[in-house]
């Protein structure tokens, strides 16, 4: 097991990684648990690790309920989060009882937000269960639920007391899915990280294995890396846009394919290989780099190109995503394999002849 | 004017106090207004004051729209919240745009949360209207919604970025809603300040006509103890309790006789004469401490007894309260005069003995 500190504004706290953790729960939460806890989690999930959570507050001696959740991201909204506030009322939730997010991201913004308001603040602990809510959402403290207007519309920056990241529940989730996180992991190599890059290379077999060393690795430094770049944030307005790479594009296949047909790591992944091949229209990359990049993406089982369809229509998606600012678009691009760039892009030929091989 | 500037964990902001600010206030929201505002204020306020918000958000050339709630407690709820939230999304609201908040303490901590939540956090500018809102609602940053099961149960701390209150627009308010504003005055008076209290038994004739001077004065006064006391307890655990002075026994009545029929200030009044009972049964106070107490309140229009109900109905209601905690029940008490203290009850005899006189 590695334990990573992160320091937030508010507070510092601990996210532990490693395989097995759900089974030794109680000894991760007993400094980070109350007297009484609320496990917010989903049906998925329940049937697979609410026993273990439940077991452990028992071992605590914790009073504790849970709500659980229909699965999936329609779900992330403000009837659920209605719905979180009349369950902690009816049980007598108290502003110290503990509310533990068991599941995915969706499961995490949403019960992230129920804490984050609930009393004005309550405890909040994470054990995410999905190989993107331990890389991505782990650290940053957004929380958020959608609204019928917009995603990610009502929420707060609220920071966990913990984040307990088993990994040995990434067995249980489908392999699209687990590709679907590669997809972000990939993204912390190509933006920031030269060396976990090579480290990736020579390692992504035993990743997509899911070997508890490797895996334990893989999202330590990816955890690390967005810390990193949240706190150079602080001070350093835009480094944080970094984390979009691959995103402006990716938004747009997932606007035309129609939301959820692909993935939204399967979109990104897509996207950062035309964030490369942009990136040599702009002279940073050369062919071989975008290949290098494709090809780690291919062996995590994700595409290496997006869907066929007009330029006016990436055009259109594009303009609408909220990284567009007036006439000129601005893309994360990368300086170099391991060092992102924002590229601004006023003149479409550039976009053109990087769609070219595409359309 | 005054202008009074309140540090804030997060950041500073002025509270400018002063009579007929609303008529000039592009110039006290220019500094603090993005390029779009949402005014969010009540169907009793916007006929009497939007207008010279409008006027003064044109003339600053603002993009702005109104969100008019019902006006009353019963709106301070998540349904007024969903209705904010679907106007900010419908008319385009960005992160920056600048929500204002006209109106009293519900529309205050309606809008407040809203703005907390909207895009992760919103600017928020607060124009209090009414006596309470400016001398409590200002400093503190609480923001909140009712929930059927609970008062203010979902909520957020969330600072503005300035706060404007103008004391003409307290001409407006029905004398009964003035008096109940004073009670939170005279808490400050009796609970930190000896010095105030001298001064408002002096000028209390002059603050009940709203003479412009001694209302500047009271309000900030108050204002600056509130933030005091606030700034204390970020170290200090528990000063901030005595805020509570009067509002155990004000709670047992306002449950006891039903919401709304007396007036949270004129329950806290009553309830800070029978606090002053209390002091004298501990030995700190004077009968003569208490009636000094008691002339005050009755000079400002309101209730120094409360009404008549059994000890058992008293107990009752006290021991539901959320300062009740096991067998034990504490009560803010006075030191002396211009000082609080907490008062910890074990023996209800000695409750008994204090509101014998009202039985």
């Amino acid at each position: 097991m590695l334990t990573l500190t992160v320091a937030a504004p508010s507070h510092s706290y601990p996210i532990f990684i490693g395989s097995g953790l759900l089974a030794g729960l109680a000894q991760h939460l007993a400094p980070y648990v109350g007297k009484k806890a609320a496990v917010i989690t989903n049906d998925t999930v329940a049937p697979l690790y609410l026993q273990s959570v439940q077991t452990a507050l028992d071992a605590l001696n914790v009073e504790h309920f849970s709500v659980i959740l229909p699965d999936g991201e329609a779900y992330k909204n403000i009837e659920s989060l209605n719905h979180i506030y009349d369950e902690l009322l009816r049980r007598h939730a108290e502003r110290g009882t503990t509310v533990i997010a068991l599941g995915g991201g969706v499961i995490g913004d949403t019960a992230g937000f129920a804490a984050a308001t609930y009393q004005r603040g309550a405890p909040f602990v994470q054990i995410p269960t999905t190989l993107l809510s331990q890389v991505d959402s782990s650290v940053g403290g957004k929380t958020a639920v959608n609204h019928p207007l917009g995603k990610n519309m009502i929420g707060a920056f609220y920071q966990p007391q913990a984040v307990i990241a088993d990994l040995a529940a990434l067995s249980t989730l489908p392999p699209r899915e687990f590709s679907a996180g590669m997809a972000e992991v990939i993204k912390y190599a190509l933006l920031g990280d030269a060396d976990f890059l090579d480290w990736l290379e020579n390692n992504i077999a035993a990743v997509m294995a899911q070997e508890s060393e490797a895996l334990t690795q893989t999202v330590y430094r990816c955890c690390q890396m967005k810390a990193a770049i949240v706190a150079a944030d602080e001070t350093e307005r835009g480094i944080r846009a970094h984390l979009n790479l691959g995103h402006t594009f990716g938004h747009a296949i997932e606007a035309e394919m129609g939301y959820g047909n692909w993935l939204h790591g399967e979109a990104v992944a897509a996207g950062m290989v035309l964030a490369c091949r942009l990136s040599e229209q702009t002279g940073h990359l050369t062919p071989a780099d975008t290949g290098r990049a494709a090809a780690l993406i291919r062996r995590a089982g994700l595409p290496d190109a997006p869907p066929r369809f007009p330029f006016e229509k990436w055009l259109a998606h594009m303009r609408h995503d909220k990284k567009v600012s007036g006439g000129t678009m601005r893309f994360v691009g990368l300086e170099r394999i391991g060092q992102a760039n924002i590229t601004t892009v006023e003149d479409t030929g550039i976009l053109r002849r990087t769609l070219a091989p595409y359309l």
